[in-house]
């Protein structure tokens, strides 16, 4: 469904909303033969999927495996592959800063250079957070002609670059070689419009490595995935309702702000961003929940902590029911199997309960169930319209 | 997905994955209600059902019956509704011919012409492809200023006729009006680039019919469906891999090196297809088989003989499993059920067998399970990204 289409058919209504999204919720069979979700102790779940229907999400297309960016822009109901949020974008958003529509931002690496200049260690031996903040300090320093300059820690030895000013251009080219025993390039415009930018830059960086040059470890920078954020319609506009994100990450948090939700924040966890909903619960339409446990399990491998945080999500539902929303979508940004350790592009499971729903009497939340659902296997950015077209937000498509 | 895409996410890794083309693969339900791959032995491709994953892939679209070239090109990932193959450029592929980049095809027939130079019989009555080459040769005599030309027998009487030069465009029109009682069309352009080649064309109209003039059957030609060489990226390029086909007929050798693959030669029958792929098997990441008995029995009715072929391609496939490829893809380019004799729109059977597979619990390769099976029913053309991320073969798209 296109944004055009979305911004003529929804329609505002008496209704509340809720999207759980349970990080790299799909899984593949392990070593019993069944995937986490089949694992999991689901009772919930397997009730609401008795009561709802069952299908699954391609968050961005066959083969493909997503990130969390845009993972999370196709739930939202955006083309995630016509809005993308950059490297530069993402990082700085996952740290909490509040990207502006003329901020241009990219992801650094503190590095070491011998005396050639070549680079030795990208990582800079992984130098502390601490002392990456400290060095951060003193780049701030450097200020540069007609436009505000942010440089702020990450984690190790990452950071982020921030240019805010008019007329600011992503066409440049990354300064990271990306391996060692090179020198760090000097950055260039790739077209035309760059060529202040590249400027610009080309001045920071001269700077900075004279104010690191004395530093045994981390004497350079490098930079890459330079990019603003995505010029994307905000949410509430087009779905003409008020929408709040609780998320515990701040990566997650940003991404919907980028898509214009509200945030409300304070939780520490699950429970406390199920309190966050009771309490605002007047206040928004449509609440986003993110779950992470069960991508950070699967990252790590471990089957049985992504068994346990599925049955952990899944004891915690009846708070949130309790709410007595309209529509729950339950699904996931991508699949994350504790077998591969890694995102993957299989199919994620979606289950949608609510108003109006037609029953495909399966009985139980699992990869297979998922396959042979009624809702079919559909693109990402159409669970939302879903959603809200069982919640009555939107209208008749012709006379 | 688009091959921009593709292009971005590709990389190289070290596995291996064949591509299994049975042609005319899928069926309807013949004399005993079961279709014939139903009827089938298919115990090897049963045991990889079970470890694999089932779906359907359509080639082109829903009730859209798709010719060999847009069934394999689709099956290479290329949007079939894209990078056509003009009839020209398929005749002349068949019959072994390698279209350069400057070439211009079409396909020819000998008809009969009366005194008056209308068309009596649009075949010749079927002229004998002995006779034809005679004429072909014949033909060759026909030079025209700044092209090469080439006169090609291919069977009864039929031929092709290629032009090799700079400049030259498919912008000019059929001189075969599809009918008889009226004369040949004449050759004209069908937008301002195409001006000079018409002219050529004319040239060679009016010669070589002056050369047929005093022959009783064959005395005048019938040329359509000029074109080039579909200009798509190189499938190596794109894939980043060594890539080969193992076939025993031109026509489909031709469409693989139309999409830039290497092909493997001196295959009479399956049996030593894989024979070649073990022989070359350090040389090249994918290998695509061709096994045409599926489509020759279906094209001729021949139910049981469809059932045999089927089962016959599985009692060979141990040889190539013993390989230990990383991903096996089985399906087909096509449906060709033997109760219709032709090729159909009909959805077309698919396996996916390997690496991180997600299973689905089908214990039988057939049309009915694979209508329920975990991948669902893809556009043929997402087969091989689906079946390279298996691979490992296709990288993360966005942070």
């Amino acid at each position: 469904m296109d944004l055009d289409l979305i911004r003529r058919l929804s329609q505002p209504a008496d209704t509340k909303v809720i999207l759980c999204v349970l990080d790299g919720l799909g899984g593949v069979q392990g070593p019993r033969g069944r995937t986490e979700l089949e694992e999991a102790n689901t009772v919930h779940l397997d009730r609401m999927a008795e009561a709802g229907s069952l299908g699954r999400t391609l968050p961005v297309g066959h083969g493909i495996t997503p990130g969390s960016g845009p993972g999370h822009i196709a739930l939202f109901s955006y083309d995630p592959l016509e809005y993308e949020i950059g490297r530069g974008a993402l990082e700085t958003t996952g740290i909490g800063f509040e990207l502006g529509p003329n901020d241009l931002a990219a992801r650094g690496n503190l590095c070491d250079l011998d005396a050639d200049g070549c680079i030795t260690d990208r990582r800079a031996g992984r130098l502390p957070t601490e002392e990456t903040t400290k060095v951060c300090e003193a780049l701030r320093q450097i200020a540069l002609p007609g436009v505000e300059v942010f440089v702020e820690p990450v984690q190790d030895q990452r950071f982020v670059l921030i240019l805010r000013g008019e007329g600011l251009s992503a066409a440049i080219s990354d300064s990271d070689p990306q391996r060692e025993g090179v020198p760090p390039h000097e950055v260039a415009a790739t077209s035309p419009e760059g060529e202040r930018t590249a400027d610009l830059v080309r001045q920071w960086v001269t700077r900075a490595h004279k104010i690191l040059g004395t530093r045994e470890r981390g004497n350079g920078t490098l930079l890459r995935g330079w990019s603003k954020r995505p010029d994307m319609p905000p949410f509430p506009d087009l779905w003409k309702l008020r929408a709040a994100a609780v998320t515990v990450y701040p990566m997650y948090r940003g991404v919907a702000k980028l898509c214009g939700m509200d945030s409300i924040e304070g939780a520490q966890d699950f429970q406390q961003q199920i309190d966050l909903v009771r309490k605002h619960w007047d206040d928004y339409d449509f609440f986003f929940l993110h779950y992470k446990y069960t991508d950070s399990a699967g990252e790590d491998g471990d089957f049985r902590s992504k068994v346990d945080a599925i049955s952990e999500f899944d004891a915690m539902l009846p708070g949130l029911l309790d709410l007595e929303p309209n529509v729950v979508v339950v699904t996931g940004d991508h699949s994350t199997p504790a077998t591969m350790a890694v995102h993957s592009w299989h199919p994620v499971p979606l289950l949608v309960w609510g108003d109006n729903v037609r029953r495909d009497h399966l009985h139980q939340f699992s990869e297979p169930n998922c396959a042979v659902g009624e809702i079919g296997t559909i693109p990402a950015k159409e669970v939302l319209p879903l959603a809200f077209a069982h919640a009555g937000r939107l209208a008749k498509y012709g006379a």
